[in-house]
Formats: structure tokens, C-alpha cells, sequence
């Protein structure tokens, strides 16, 4: 197989021809300056908003709630930064999970040394946040929640729905980063009970550089920029018109084609992980049941996940061994350690992640491949 | 004429064709992670790095001082708020000038409500900077001096070099903010002597939603985001590939071309100048002989520069009363107000912004459709 087996796409994803099919007159063409008050900017102006209420109709929120950011790292630190230092006078304690991405858990140790308490909830050993852990941890101080929507390192899904019910009741603003969710599962914000919710483009087939943020009607926050009044100055700076275009139709054909592409990826993780089991020895899962149609998580007893992808990697096989934020890091994976793997174990993970775009022959290439290459480290290595 | 002339470059350009040809693969082919180790990310990291090393060549300093944003406001900010916050123990002063930016006024008022003092330099009737007010405002506590490039209503040539000296001097780190200047004047970091410097993709030809911080080794920023490693920390968030290859791109063509697109564009202006000042009476100059190329800024007295706006937009000729940020704000510009033009002057004022794609029959229509239009306003106004 002459090409490239793309298992990673919870790093990033392939942007859809369609999406870039979508963009392009806004290049050289429609290229006006929202703002501007001329037709050129009307236009542009017409198809940001035209944009925000598709959006706002698949999240079922108002157009209003929504607002372009330049990625899911800036959404998540205007809701969870911008929140907590907007409300500051009324709690100064924060509660996330073990399993959030960087973009989470750095932004609450950063409020730590502004003077905000925060408390970190554990997850059971199937990588699911224990909700009774959360609920002691809650305080009459508390102000904010944030819990991740699914794991981007195992698909484990989080309880959402009952999280957001527990803040309802306490009155604590709820965030989720819910960056793999999207395609995957719903995204309905009045379902999900969410205050705020972030989306990251290129996690769905549209580029890198747009992020949504969802913020409720009501939930008001300190912006991080100041500048114009774009993005009702919540995200000052000229509007990125190619890419909220983009962004628009990828959600649009995200969740227009959710049941199709779901139908078509699940079973595709399901043999994935029914031939790694079955096939090489010492493999044990860390994905749960509970989890995201895409996403497959396995530990291979005695290997480093770093020699195997790199390995995998002659073969064409891209995947990885935790967030694509932290590769390079020596450090194993603080998602699979919070499950209570030990070191060994998480340093053996690797992560497969499909996509629409992923084909039955390429996941038994992908088997038959991992299979060679663990067997040829096996035989050289001190651990076997 | 049956097309769109567009004389609003200042407010945002077209992308250039080159430029977007150069991003294409970045979208669905090379579309791999920064942050991922196997080929395709280490691919996407290798665009990234040649990126900025292109733009560290061009603008004279080292790769690792060239940090990649989400736009102008962004770098602003960073630049800004990030280093009055990590030397706030040095000093808690901050001077900036009357005709700044929004992204660089706003940031500033915000950092006065977390206990910044802060002064504004005066410019003189021309527009520029007032080199002796703003000595008088420099104080032991001042930290951090930000004054523009090139302005972004009349074009007026900011003494930067000037500035710089002073900084020096005095132990006073210099930003500017030089979106107005890519393509037009020098952006040799040395030559200026800046510590900090903005730049925003699509005032030259690149998209928008990309801009550029360069950041003197040596002058450290608190981050206004938390998340991964990427870009040093400064400005976490997973690369925007195709638009860094793209920005990188934009501005090689910017400068490598700025002496031929100077002398298309210097004449072009000149004869619009020319021509208004002797054919549409009671109309005076905004833009002083000290500016860029493409800028020129006239008051055309007892009219309001949204009705000339409007009816030009009829002919299909795109200008501005002044900052796209502003539009739509009854405010008159507080740039022209800060030269001592009065209130009625100050809203009777049209911005016209040319580029290399502007043509002589452009401006000789751009003209004759102006003449038509003042005096139709001109025959019904009140002020006549």
C-alpha cells in the first residue's frame, strides 16, 4: 500500500473538498472586510452571520451565543479564564478533571496563580470522570466546571448531561471542551445543558485556525483581547471569512451525515480493536465501551509507544502515542496514568483514530503491520 | 465601469493569487499536525519552520523571534498587555499616541483598570507623532512605549527610528504596531531598533485570521492563552498551516516586489490627489507628504463622509470614512480629531487606500464618479 493510513484524526483532520470548495471565493474574490460599509463588506458581513445561524441551528442555541475564535485552545481560555475572573466576586474556585486537554488544565493553573482555588475530579479506571469525586469536591465557592465532552486520548465519553444538571442546581456555570464530539455525537446545548461549549475546526474536516465558542445568553466574561467590537468584543480582530465559511459547512456536513458516518467508522474501530486483542499478546484496552465511534486506545505490555509509531510510520501508518499537544514530551500520558495505569502501561499506549475518510483494507493493513513491528521490537527488547 | 474598484486596501486586501495557490495543499493533502511526529506532522512542522524563517530573514532577526498569531489584534495584544504584565514590578506606565489602533488604545484603557497608569502622546497637525510631548510623558516607571508605523486613516509616517533611540535610552521596551507599513516601508527589526513588532496578513495580501508578533530574545510576555508548547508558549493552539506558508509567502511577494509596486502605486496616488485638490472645491488634505504610498485621507467640508461612501459604493468604488473597526460608529475618527481638524471636517473625511492591483483608469474614474457625487450632495445639503 503506496500511501498514507491516516489513524489520527483526533490531532487533526483532513480538510473536506467540499469545505474547501466553500472557502475559496473568499480569497480572491469576496474578499471584503466585514466591517466595511460598502457592498463588498456587506457581503462579507452576510456570510459570517449567514454562518452563525447555521451553526446556531445545529446547536440549537441562539445566532447570538455564538462567536469565531482562532482555535479550541482560545475558546476554552475565554470561557474558562474569561469566566472566572468575570465573576470572581462571586466564588474563586474552579473544578476540572484529570483527562482534560492542556488547553483546559493549564488555563486553570494559570487562574491558581491569579488567586483561584481549583480542585481536579478523578476518573474511574475506565477513563470516565467519577461524578460522586466531583460532586465532594464542589464548594459554596465554587464558580465554574469544566469537563471535557469526550476524551480526546481514549473517546471515553463524559457525563455531560448529569454534570450540567449538578451545576444547574448549585448554580456553577458549566463548560465542556467538546472538540471530539463533534460528528460523533450531539451537539444540542439545551440537551447537553451546557453554559458554554468549544469547538475546533480541524477536528472535523475544516482547517486549522477557526474555533467556535458556544456561550450562553446571560454567561458574561472578561475578553483576554481588546481591540475592535468584532465578535460583540468578546474576540476582537478582522474576521476570518474563508474559514467561518469553512467552519459552517463542516459542521453542517458533520452532523447532516453523524448516523452515516458513525454506521460507517464503528465497526471499522470495532474490528480494529477485535484483531489487536485477539492477534498480539499483552495488548489491553483503554478505551471504554462508553466512547466515541472513532477512537481506540491500547496499551502494548513492554513497548514504548514512541518506537512503534515512529516504526508504524515506514509503513505509512500515521498514529500516535497521546494528545499531538504534548508529542515530544517524554512524559507518559496524564490521561492513562489518571486511570490508574501504571508508568509501563502508559508508556505503551497508542492511539488510533478513524475518521470517514478510513477504509476497511486500511485497518487490516494497519493490523497485519502493527503486528510485524511489534513482534520485531518484542525480540530486541530487554523487557520481553 | 462594471466591476468593483476597491480603494479600501487599508481595511483589507485580496489574496493574492500566488499566495493562495501556495496554502492549496495544506488543506487536504499536507494537512498533517505540527505537534505529530510521523511524516506528515514532521512535514507540516518542516512548512511552518521555512515560514518563519523566511519572514525572520526579511525582517532581520532570528526564527525564534517570530511568533505566529491569530491577526493583528492578537499580536497587539500579546506585544502590549504581555509585557506590562510580566514587568509590572519595573513600572506601571504605559505611553502610546492619540491615533493608535483600537487593538492598541483598547488594550491599553484595559490595562489601566488593572492599575496601569498610562499617557497618550499628541501628534501635530500633520499627523505625526509629537516627539517632544511624548518625551515629556517618559517618567522612571514607564515600561512599555507603543506608537504605530504607518497610520492607518492618512498614511502618516510614524518616527519609529526616533522612538527606538529614545527607548533605548532610557531602559524603555518599544512596540509598534506596522500592519500599514508590509510592502511600503522597511521592516528591518535592526534598522528600526523595535523590541516588538505587529503584523497582520491581510493588509498584504495574505487572509485574514494570521498575524505576525516579532519579539525581541530577551523581552518576555505573560501569554493571554494556556495550553500546548506551540510557539513557545506564547500562543498555544495547533499551527495554521496553510496560512503561515500563505503569510510567509504574502510577504516575500510584499517586499521583494515593494520598490516596482511603490512606483505603480506613488503615481497612481498622486494624480488622485492632484486631481481632487484642484477639481472638487473646499477639499483639504489629511495625509501628510510623510506617508505611505498608498494612503490619502480628504475632507471634503459640510459633507459627511458616510453619504459620499454609500453613493460611491453605487458606482461600484469601495472607500472608507476612516477605520473599518470603527464603521458604523456615528463617532467622527478620533485620528482626524487628534490633528486639530474640527468635528465637521473630521466626518466629511474619505480614506482612500490604493494597492498593486489599483489602475490610472481606476483613479481617473474613481474621480470623475467623486465630482458627480459632491455635487449632487453638495446641491440638496443644508450646509451649502
Amino acid at each position: 500500500m503506496n500511501k498514507i493510513v491516516y489513524l489520527d484524526n483526533n490531532a487533526t483532520t483532513k480538510t473536506d473538498n467540499g469545505v474547501l470548495e466553500e472557502m475559496l471565493k473568499y480569497f480572491g474574490e469576496e474578499y471584503g472586510n466585514a466591517s466595511s460599509q460598502y457592498t463588498l463588506g456587506m457581503n462579507a458581513r452576510e456570510t459570517i452571520e449567514n454562518a452563525r445561524s447555521k451553526i446556531a441551528g445545529i446547536l440549537n442555541c441562539m445566532p447570538k451565543e455564538i462567536f469565531f475564535t482562532g482555535c479550541g485552545t482560545e475558546s476554552d481560555n475565554i470561557a474558562i479564564a474569561g469566566t472566572a475572573r468575570r465573576y470572581k466576586n462571586k466564588g474563586n474556585h474552579i473544578i476540572t478533571s484529570a483527562i482534560e486537554h492542556h488547553a483546559v488544565l493549564e488555563t486553570v493553573k494559570r487562574l491558581g496563580k491569579e488567586g483561584f482555588e481549583w480542585s481536579i475530579a478523578n476518573v474511574k479506571e475506565n477513563g470516565i470522570v467519577d461524578l460522586d469525586h466531583l460532586k465532594s469536591l464542589i464548594k459554596p465557592t465554587t464558580v465554574i466546571i469544566s469537563v471535557m465532552y469526550a476524551n480526546n486520548e481514549t473517546g471515553a465519553i463524559q457525563p455531560i448531561h448529569e454534570i450540567s444538571t449538578i451545576c444547574r442546581e448549585k448554580g456553577i456555570y458549566f463548560h465542556t471542551d467538546a472538540v471530539q464530539a463533534a460528528g460523533k455525537l450531539t451537539l444540542n446545548t439545551k440537551e447537553l445543558g451546557v453554559d458554554m461549549m468549544t469547538l475546533s475546526g480541524h477536528k472535523f474536516h475544516a482547517p486549522k485556525g477557526i474555533g467556535i465558542l458556544f456561550k450562553r445568553n446571560g454567561v458574561n466574561v472578561v475578553p483576554l483581547t481588546y481591540g475592535g467590537h468584532h465578535e460583540q468584543s468578546v474576540r476582537p480582530g478582522t474576521e476570518n471569512v474563508p474559514y467561518i465559511a469553512g467552519i459552517a459547512k463542516a459542521l453542517e456536513i458533520a452532523v447532516n451525515d453523524m448516523e452515516k458516518h458513525v454506521a460507517h467508522i464503528a465497526p471499522l474501530k470495532e474490528k480494529l480493536k477485535r484483531r489487536i486483542l485477539s492477534e498480539i499478546e499483552k495488548s489491553t484496552l483503554n478505551t471504554p465501551d462508553e466512547s466515541v465511534c472513532n477512537t481506540l486506545n491500547v496499551s502494548f505490555s513492554g513497548l514504548e509507544g514512541e518506537s512503534m509509531l515512529l516504526s508504524l510510520d515506514e509503513y505509512g501508518i500515521e498514529v500516535s502515542t497521546g494528545s499531538a499537544c504534548s508529542s515530544g514530551s517524554l512524559e507518559p500520558s496524564h490521561v492513562i496514568l489518571a486511570m490508574g495505569r501504571d508508568h509501563l502501561t502508559a508508556h505503551g499506549s497508542i492511539r488510533f483514530s478513524l475518521s470517514k475518510y478510513t477504509t476497511e483494507e486500511e485497518i487490516d493493513y494497519t493490523v497485519d503491520r502493527l503486528k510485524e513491528v511489534i513482534e520485531r521490537i518484542r525480540r530486541i527488547s530487554p523487557y520481553k
